[in-house]
């Protein structure tokens, strides 16, 4: 059925109008889905959008998925999914920053859905504080960039650093990296809200995707 | 072994006397209890009353169980299992609406309830406030509904919404659907219990049932 | 005693070096510092800079510290000292709004800092979401707005339905506006931090002057 | 300004449309205004409606507040100040029920409200579970009541026992009534939303004030 | 390696002094522990011991340590493993209630285990405030019990009505039965602390054996 | 108005028939009641026992209270008063013993009950787990005592020490001293609730009463 | 009463053993003690010891105490008094940094107390992470110091930074420093406790004698 | 690519100045790496190190690692593996304590990175407080330890008893052994920082390795 401003399926109300609204069309957030409404979502919604995210899709949803859609793409460390065509601009400069290896997916949602949307996206991977020169070669891009996310688990100290030293916005994505006191990103996450540096902003816990479209926002 | 208002099967005593007192009788939670217990209790039940509800039972559980009880029927997006006679009536009416598909299930233990037991119930799936226009064309069925039901998880925002715009009871469902610092339905459940909008009430976290009984009561 | 980019007063470090790095001077938070301490900083960064910022500084503080600082300037609604001279550009358009009324001091701690820095700051206070119908006449602006602050204590719903409107940037400020299980802003938080609507971001509890902040990062 | 729907007085916006969508006129919340602020919303209101309450309103505010108003009344135990006429129906039969005497400015939150409102409010107050024979000469009243509302502090147990032997809707109060552990009423809160005995719900700690609204609903 | 009052395994010291000290020997927790590790601490304990307790022992653990211990003897619903000889006594009278079936298991251990020491007890399971009758017929019992161990999950207010009528000294164990805002049992530990009613005292989460122990210090 | 086994004076219905259940009259709880309220329930109180204790009484209210009731006595540092007869046995032998100085007040509230019940009470004050020496001259009493009340704040590690050397049944009073990340005695909660040496249980945070009504019990 | 290794003042056990066992004698902490108490404790320890430390003293109570005791010395930051002999000699070298000005207070809790004992000592006060360059003058100081004791608020992130540089342990004091999601130093503790470089452990939240007493033991 | 201080493999920037800068090259922490990646940073790291350990590795993991790196050695109790040259050294005395046998994985990761170093470590395992005189016969090794290291769960007094009789540093571990309200090693956790000995500090829940990293800086 047919309303103002969105589809209804019943299980989904498929939200056409997000794009006129927002300037993105609505992202598509695979748990709690099942194949056949993931399914049924993206072919109602190829009559209406050339742009379709699915964020969080395990890579064996993924390939049932596709035989349906033929020309959806798969970001496999960011579990993410396309169908559309990328945008050919690279607009701006975007860094994504993580403090360890074990933050890299997380960062990926990030600089793909970035990277996907016409946005010129560096990737500066691992210079957590335990090691702040690793940082040192990098410092020019950090104080060029339009705009910054900060990946981190743990205490997440990183991105009171970066604050310290980049003019620009700096958005802070606490992951659930860690163990023990880090309570599944508590600690990253009161660690990035209450950072003494001014500038920075903080998403929830593993938001890679929610940085990133704020990035977007802001590099635009 | 008989006493006053129950039956002692040692293990169980089960309360033939709550429809009586209650109006409803007691509703079997199948958590915790092995197949021989569930099937001793419902035979039992059979002798003292026509409507038996089994909760969040899951389909191999169900299949076992229909064995021995064959008019056994099970609305699996609902894990509810009942036997008996349905009320033929379709009272008021009784308004279940989620925030997201997710949250569908929890919905649907809430609406399968009161439809068995005689309520009208319609559903409005998936018109959380991230495209809000979605409540539109529902605000009359919003407006008209005897009782509404919120099921809705993360920040659960659409409690407020419906109970800005709405003057009749509503009964917030949060949901565990969520990530981070959702903590479980922790973030859905505070956001219900301090919504600014007057008008509404909370269940516990993914207590569809709950919110099913008490709007049957209200309903009624 | 001056080292490269600070000046060593022993109790404090002055970070002069701060707006060159930054584009904006350290600002100083009041409190844990006793009179004399504030004095000696004010003092020591007349020579450094012509921008000075004292937050959270109480009225019968400000009253002392005037003394000394003749030109100091005190917003009382947002406990905000300023020494220098405004600018006088009016970039760009950021939108704060509140939920409340009990939410306007912590709002304007964003707006004063905003305007002090040479930005067009709206104010939309009290609006929200048990009567989101006062959304409406301030929809223009909302969707014209380059940058928005939502500010929000209780459950923070309008964070969500502000983000599911407007295309640009918003900055979440929880405040410890409720009572009981609001738990001193951590409802609000959660609620912000879990926002089913995408671009928005947040920052810590009652932290006005860091949403001003970043608000003028992107307006810039 | 006034707006559709609402009249804006900069600092706040009288939802004047709230009596329309809700039945009831919108309830002016004290905490967090100054007196003028008061004092300027109450003479706005009293040329839109006929019904004005002031919730948590302290005694001392209420003695200045009545010098420009001064039809004002004044429920001490409840802090709830009215402006308007009492409708002078006994709707149904509410009862209002306290675990202790502790609960009881709680408790009178809800009934002074809902008698104001033209419901028959009955209160039976301090029948907590640590003497349950208490309850045995309220029993009719509570099988009769329409609609219950249970105040408990501590471990909230009474709202389980009346939820056992009473078949109509009951709404549970959680109260910061306690010490140590209840953690200003976090014991009672989460007490209330496990009740294992079904029929009941709850709102947040020591909103009595929600309780009544809710209870005027269903009772209406 | 024997030192005074224990045994040195490397890996445990076994405290073969503790049933002088105590008046009961140590009780091995199986959880943590290997396979051998059991092995060799139930061959050396033999050597000092005629009563050997192992809580919390899964059945397939059971079965490969009878084979080198073929006197072990199996409560499985208790998951607890005794090499001994019973007590014949039947001194006292302890009382075991639980609020639900599914409080069973955590009753048991405590119940096994009294028995075995040569404590009379009377089990009386899943009598609930959800219909409070059902403790009616078991009121002498109740009253003349030398102790009561009353385990319940959930919100447990069964403990609070049972300290109401009983004379005798109750143990509260709170269960992790129940979901959402339970938190694995918070829930039902905080009703317990904060019971209303005296003479109630309270062990950790499931540790039904720890209620067991100190309901056998008080009846021998 | 008098009601079968209990006196009903509308704020507070005083359970007379409390002592014939449980051997105890109610104790009265004064905090979150008024003078008056006090004075009447004290007066009413007179009629039906001879043993009144009123607990949590601060001096000023005792001192005004004292002037209807002559014969109340104040026992300052536990903040109780009683009025009646005390017992004049000396029955069995409890125990109390605080880890600290600061914890002596709550002990003060376990010790006088008890005494004034007719127990034998020896102290046993600041003998906490720094100083471990402390304990051994208090090593027979320990071991002799029928009954122990184990009072500590911060980590309460004295509660295990105490479990580990007496074979009586022991009651652990957690307290609110410390600071940080004591968190007003969760900590000596937690670590009172997971002792590893068995015999032990635990009750609210600064619950003295409680711990010395349990005693009384277990002494009786 | 004189016991073994303690004197025994009923509501104080004074362990006189503690130097001989620890190096250091029993320090006294003021919190819940009267005058009378501490007058007394101070009185007793004379006789045992030289040395003579009161921790978290408020200048009111020293200059009581000081009447009795005309050579107890205060240190007001610290709020530490001090009775007995300076150690003369400057052992080794002790670095205490703090991020702010507001954790001062607690780094000289731990200053004042190693220099009495005869430790080196050096401040660095206010080179938080905001400002990190202002490190940098003091990098040599931090590789040669012996110990180092970091003292921090908010997210605590100039621990990870100076054990990312420094080869030697380093103790971290997380302060109370902050507001709203800083949860009195809750943020600070989980930021240390995580840290992701080497080297470095943790004391309770604004113990900065704790971390003074830790650094002695390694710098003796 | 080289870097100064670093090499940057992208995903990985490996800080092979850490030796140099803290005596001690990085410790590879296997969780969140892939066995490619893993296999690729050892490769490297061979380049620059004769010491390379790998944390927390499964055995499993390891398994397939050895197939490239033959001489990786592997510790299971530890889950540590190491490749390089055990220092001949028998420095100093570090004792690794734990209070059960299930803090025996945390320990072993201490000793075994402490011996690896070079330095003498003895172990002494399961003296926890429930048998207090477990201690007796290690009395002397305790006090003449150069640095103690205590790993414990459930509510860790063995710590406090620790610090009450050993003049040199301890190190604090709590465990996630326990279960209810043990948190998964938040009782443990709170008790050990809110410890009434001093002279101990804490690291995270289960950081063995970070403890033994701490002594090995203090034993040096």
């Amino acid at each position: 059925m047919r309303h103002k401003g969105f589809v209804d399926l019943e299980f989904v109300k498929l939200d056409i109008a997000r794009e006129k609204r927002k300037g993105l069309p609505e992202i598509i957030y695979a748990p709690g889905k099942t194949i056949p409404q993931l399914n049924c979502i993206i072919s109602e919604f190829k009559k209406h959008t050339t742009t379709i995210f699915i964020s969080r899709l395990k890579r064996r949803q993924f390939e049932i998925l596709r035989k349906s859609h033929r020309k959806l793409k798969y970001y496999k460390d960011a579990e993410l999914a396309f169908l559309g065509k990328r945008i050919n601009e690279t607009r701006g400069n975007c860094l994504v920053i993580t403090a360890g290896t074990s933050d890299i997916p997380v960062a990926e949602e990030a600089a793909v859905f970035l990277e996907i949307l016409g946005n010129n996206v560096e990737r500066v991977y691992d210079i957590g504080v335990a090691g702040v020169h690793r940082i040192e070669p990098f410092k020019e891009k950090i104080k060029n960039a339009k705009v910054v996310i900060v990946v981190a688990g743990m205490e997440a100290a990183l991105l009171s650093i970066i604050s310290g030293i980049c003019p620009s916005p700096i958005i802070g994505v606490p992951t659930s990296v860690g163990y023990g006191s880090s309570f599944k990103g508590l600690s990253a996450l009161l660690g990035m809200l209450n950072s003494c540096a001014p500038g920075s902003v903080c998403v929830n816990i593993d938001n890679g995707l929610g940085a990133g479209y704020f990035a977007h926002l802001i590099n635009k």
